[in-house]
C-alpha cells in the first residue's frame, strides 16, 4: 500500500476530522467530508464565513484523522492551499458528493471554497491486528518526521525491555541476511544493539525506554549525534 | 438535552479525535477512546512516551470531536488536566473498558496515565436533520464563545439576506411575545433589525454578511461596541 491507498481510505471514511489551530495558539477540530481524493491530492472545501477558512488562509496547516470500520486509522498532517479556478473545483466537488445540493442549494455553493492538501506526514494505524501495526509515509517532499523508540549501542542485552513491552515487539537481533530481515533493521533504524524494536508494530508507549537499566534507549529523531 | 448528555454522545462513539498543537504550534491529531464519562467530566487516557503525552502535559488544550451513526456532531473544546491517583483510576478505566486489556496486558497499563476535561466550550451539530440544527453549550466556567453572524440595527429591511441563505433561516422579525419567540430572539442576540437569523440553523457560512447592500451583518462576538 501506498500514500494515494491511505488517501483513498479517508476518502472512504468521509466524515473526517480537520484540526487546526486558532488566533490563541490553541487546537480546534471539525468533522467535513473529504470531497475527492485523485493523484496523491486530497480536496476539501469550506465557507468564507466559518472559523476553519480563516484558520486554513491565515496559518493553514491541518490534520486530518479518520477511521474505517476495521479500525484502521489514517492520519495526515500538512499544509493546506487554496485551489486556483474555485468555480471549476466548487463544481467537479458537487458533482462528485451530490448530497452537498441538499445543505447549499442553487449558487450558494460558491460561498464554499476548496482548498487541497498534496504534502505532509501520513499515518497508518492497525488497531484490529494484534500485535498493532503501523506505518509511516511522506505525502510530497517533506523530510519524514521520527516518532517512536531506538535501542542504541549502549544496551548491554538485558532483555528487561522486551519482556516489558505490551506488544511483544522487541526482539533479540539476528545478524540474518535475509532482505526482508535486512530491510526490517533498516527501517527500525539499525543501531547494531543487541536488541531492535520492531517499529511497526509499537504502540510508542515508552515503557522500554522507563524499564531499561542503562539508559539505552532513545526517541527517535533525538538521538545524540 | 445538557451538556452531560452531549457528554455521554461522545462516550457512546467512543472512538473520538483529539487535536492539540504540537512544539511548533501546529495542529496534531488522533483517535483515541473517551474511557468514561460521569460527572460532567470527560476521562481519557495516554501513555507517558508518545508526544501526545507531551503536548498534554505541556500546553493541555484539546480539542475533541466525534460523530455518531446519526450524524450528529459532537465537540469539546479544552485544557485537560493530569488526574490525581493515577494508578486508582487506570485500574477504573481498564474496568469499565475490558479491551484495554490486549492493549496494554498486566501491569503494562501503568505506563498510561488519566486525564480529564472538565471545562470548555462545547458545540452539538446535527447535519441529519434539515434545516441542520446546533446549539453551543458551555461546560464548566468559561464564558461562552459566540459564533456565526448577527443582523445589526442597521439593517434597512430588503430581505437579501433571507432569500440567499442556503438553510433558509433567516426570518422577518415579528414581535411575538409568546415565550418561544421572546427566546428565539433572544438567544440569537435580538438587536431589534426587521431580519432576524435563527441561530440553532445556522451554517456560519457567511452568505448574508456578503450578501448585504449595507453591511449590517457581523460577526458575533465581534460587534461594535
Amino acid at each position: 500500500m501506498n500514500a494515494q491507498d491511505f488517501l483513498q481510505i479517508l476518502r472512504e471514511v468521509k466524515d473526517v476530522t480537520f484540526a487546526t489551530t486558532d488566533e490563541n495558539g490553541r487546537p480546534r477540530a471539525r468533522i467535513i467530508d473529504v470531497m475527492l481524493v485523485e493523484e496523491g491530492r486530497l480536496y476539501f472545501c469550506t465557507a468564507r464565513g466559518k472559523d476553519f477558512y480563516r484558520e486554513l488562509t491565515e496559518g493553514g496547516y491541518v490534520a486530518v484523522t479518520g477511521m474505517n470500520r476495521d479500525f484502521q486509522m489514517v492520519r495526515l498532517e500538512g499544509k493546506a492551499w487554496k485551489v486556483p479556478e474555485q468555480k471549476k473545483w466548487i463544481d467537479r466537488i458537487f458533482e462528485e458528493n451530490p448530497v452537498m445540493n441538499d445543505v447549499y442549494p442553487g449558487d450558494s455553493r460558491y460561498i464554499l471554497e476548496p482548498f487541497c492538501l498534496d504534502g505532509g506526514q501520513m499515518e497508518f494505524f492497525d488497531l484490529g491486528k494484534s500485535p498493532i501495526q503501523r506505518w509511516s509515509f511522506v505525502l510530497g517532499e517533506e523530510a519524514p518526521r521520527e516518532k517512536g523508540f531506538l535501542i542504541t549501542e549502549a544496551c548491554i542485552g538485558c532483555g528487561k525491555c522486551s519482556r516489558s513491552c505490551p506488544q511483544k515487539c522487541i526482539d533479540r537481533r539476528t545478524d540474518c541476511h535475509e532482505d526482508r530481515c535486512k530491510e526490517r533493521r533498516e527501517a527500525s533504524g539499525d543501531s547494531g544493539a543487541p536488541y531492535v524494536i520492531r517499529q511497526e508494530n509499537c504502540l510508542h508507549c515508552g515503557l522500554c525506554q522507563e524499564n531499561c537499566p542503562v539508559s539505552a534507549i532513545v526517541r527517535r529523531g533525538e538521538r545524540a549525534c
